[in-house]
């Protein structure tokens, strides 16, 4: 028998725990080119409520669901010829402590200690800050590295490669706490609290010699305001535009595209999955940069399955600090 | 004695020719470092205007002074080393028919007949048109280009190097007569009227296959409803937001920089200085493309000095197709 959680009812507005129950169900059988996994770890974002709301990039969560999610775990059962007991897996999965996954779905993991860095700083996270900032922003030492959501489980890594790679960095996150944090534990140069209301100004004085490359993980206003700080030449790393998610009236930065002709910048888009190519060379700086002490890996990781939902709330909320994600059972040994 | 056109009074709204006046003036001396030029064309370009509001990355025109403008000429006599009498030269001059130009300003010119082809084609409307699309789009034989202001001086150019390039050329123009006037006469596969009100629908049905390269000169809503159509890893060249110039509460597009992110778009400006170790090889192709009968030279020449201030204001209003000048003297012998 195994826990998972149940959407019993799909929020209308925010998502509490009144729309879910924790249910008891039978071990299942993975069935020809399905396995059988125990979870370890489920990854908790934002994406997972948008699923809630109806057909995205993949279908829509229902009520009467086992809530998707994305997992790392074990192979405990097999029924394709590429998996065994004891391989250490993620991929589309279930919130549940044991999932049945289509093999097609799923990928091998190294056997690295903790599971957890393979979601956070050598995952997906640390890996789209990689990418994002080398592969797309094309870092020079000596430049100056703005990033938003700086707290957040992408932007803590975005902000210590630009500090591994000899920029200036600096973060804008929401909170002074927040940004006292960035500054006095992760390293950056300087951190912005965007609910300051001074923005303008606050990037003015962090920035004094301007803006070489924005990573961009929310648009909107923050967006408009960096680009007029953005030196001749820069760069907008597109990740993200969280802050127009749930704008009812979506708006567009009233200086795009004027001032990327004015300043000829460049703003680029990207997912994770186009330098797949130059994984094994992120994962290998990433891993050195943690050893040598110039990256922190910073994981806020909630205890036990009946706490995801919880967790999602919160991280919806913005009260996450780095990757996100809820350890449903110890790593293997 | 020669003529000039005088700025008698700034326009405050639109311009006409009250606001100007022809007058002679004997002939100037060169000094140290000056060089007498007489002037064969005058460029005509919306810059122009906006030199007579303020201060832009030039200082502002006032009144009273001989208008400013872009000019190709021969020289007469010269103040400095580096020109000769006989040189054919362009750069920063005025609206006359004498001018004496600072030596620093002023580039010697190779020596082409039709003169007026080193204004268009092999000058910066062809490099623009060919640098922005060759060095920015990057496109590939079998990719859809979609460029606004396609009858423009830059726009005729970037739809025939699509169509040298192997690609789809489809042009955005203001009036039903200039898109018949492109496909049939320039070679564009379609033309869409953005005045007919059916953008969206008109490009889904002149671009099946979606849009790769958008050569953007207006910005504004026209981008907006482009960017639904662009095709992943699609490329916008960012050349000009003419639609914004006037504009009195400027807009942005809404869909930025969310589709950029979705679509991992590649948005870049650029200014024809950027790639000028590129211009040898873009005059060879260019010339070539012209020998071979695949470009063909469309220009906008308007005879005389005294019909400049005209010649401003109507393309303004966009009557001009293809690069506008004025002819102030025939080509040298």
């Amino acid at each position: 028998m195994g826990r998972q959680v149940i959407i019993r009812e799909l929020p209308k507005g925010e998502l509490t725990a009144e729309h879910v129950s924790i249910q008891d169900a039978p071990t299942p059988e993975p069935g020809a080119g399905e396995v059988l996994v125990r979870t370890n770890l489920i990854s908790i974002d934002a994406a997972n409520r948008a699923w809630m709301q109806g057909a995205t990039y993949r279908e829509a969560v229902k009520a009467g669901d086992v809530m998707h999610g994305y997992i790392v775990g074990e192979v405990i059962a097999s029924g394709d010829p590429a998996f065994k007991a004891g391989d250490l897996v993620e991929g589309e999965g279930h919130w549940a402590e044991e999932v049945i996954c289509r093999a097609a779905f799923l990928q091998k993991l190294p056997d690295h200690r903790p599971v957890s860095h393979l979601v956070s700083v050598l995952g997906i996270a640390g890996k789209t800050a990689y990418h994002g900032l080398v592969g797309v922003g094309l870092p020079k030492p000596g430049e100056t590295v703005v990033v938003s959501a700086a707290a957040g489980s992408v932007g803590i890594f975005v902000g210590q490669i630009a500090k591994a790679l000899g920029c200036r960095a600096v973060g804008i996150a929401g909170g002074a706490e927040k940004c006292a944090w960035l500054t006095e534990e992760l390293g950056f140069d300087a951190a912005i609290d965007y609910r300051g209301g001074n923005l303008f100004r606050e990037l003015k004085v962090a920035c004094p010699d301007g803006i070489d490359i924005y990573f961009d993980n929310v648009g909107g206003e923050i967006l408009e305001t960096v680009l007029f700080q953005m030196n001749i030449k820069g760069r907008v790393v597109c990740c993200g535009a969280v802050s127009q998610y749930n704008a009812t009236a979506p708006s567009g930065p009233r200086n795009l595209p004027g001032l990327v002709v004015v300043k000829r910048l460049r703003m680029e888009g990207f997912i994770v999955m186009d330098f797949a190519d130059q994984d094994a060379k992120a994962v290998a700086d990433l891993s050195d940069w943690v050893k040598d002490g110039q990256i922190k890996v910073v994981e806020d990781i909630v205890e036990g399955l009946e706490n995801a939902p919880a967790a999602l709330v919160g991280l919806l909320a913005g009260a996450n600090r780095g990757k996100r994600m809820v350890r449903v059972a110890p790593d293997p040994a």
